[in-house]
């Protein structure tokens, strides 16, 4: 059973672990494996539309994502997620739970689409992920992504329409 | 006769006026024609890592743009740049010689590509400027930019390698 709520301030004891983990591996996102805490929580917390969790019937952290336009004003009905899952629940459907919430959320909070900028071509799962929840490749980024075992690879931009506006 | 040099505290006085015109405009930059004065000041001056001015032998502002890195951390090493032109000065190559001199400049800040992120599809001479000058269309974004006279309209995204790396 995955529940997805909005993040608490308390979630980020579980949260920042996660995050930090994540980063450090250097593999999926771009955020600097020396990122501090403050700048983590300024870009996962503070600056996003909003965040969630998503948790088990206990209570545990299983993962969390936000949401933010991704680019201002006249750009701003384009919305902008980014998913972290624990790595004890692999392969529960985490990621998928989360990506579907957000998609409704994003609708909710008035987004039109939903674009990802730098979805790194080595996270073969990822990719499969988001093609499968309706998200298409629109574009790759030669060497974009400075991976920390791999080296240079390229980055995928993916995008999907929420709301069609004729 | 153009001439490229970094931004000075004092170009602020004629390069503000022409960013405001540009955005106000809201058909080829995401800026919200709102934006205030100091909004616009962190995003062109204080966020990039460097910004310059196009000017004649007079002195007078042709031009101007920023250039800084398009993500954090592991993305770092693609930068990002915006280019305004003066009304008044269309057609003189200015936006080229500034796009020629931002890729040279990228490559001693260290960069190894550049990345614009939303190419209003409309802009047709930009478009075809900067395919000109190297770049290619690796993406189209549906709908992404809220064109302030046309609606939606779509995006592009547009990338060049400047340093190989093997």
């Amino acid at each position: 059973m995955i529940l997805v709520r909005r993040f608490e301030n308390a979630d980020w004891l579980a949260v920042w672990p996660l995050l930090q983990a994540t980063f450090d591996a250097g593999d999926t996102y771009a955020y600097s494996p020396q990122s501090t805490e403050a700048e983590i929580h300024e870009a996962w917390v503070e600056l996003p539309s909003a965040t969630y969790v998503a948790v088990d019937l206990q209570g545990h952290l299983l993962g969390t994502y936000f949401i933010k336009p991704n680019q201002p004003g006249l750009g701003a009905h384009v919305c902008n997620c980014g998913y972290v899952v624990s790595p004890a629940a692999q392969g529960r459907g985490v990621a998928s739970a989360m990506c579907t919430h957000s998609q409704a959320e994003a609708v909710s909070l008035g987004f039109l689409a939903m674009q990802f900028n730098l979805v790194v071509s080595t996270n073969e799962r990822a990719v499969r992920l988001w093609q499968h929840l309706g998200f298409a490749v629109v574009g790759t980024l030669a060497q974009a992504f400075r991976h920390q075992r791999l080296g240079l690879v390229d980055a995928l931009v993916m995008f999907k329409t929420l709301v069609d506006v004729d």
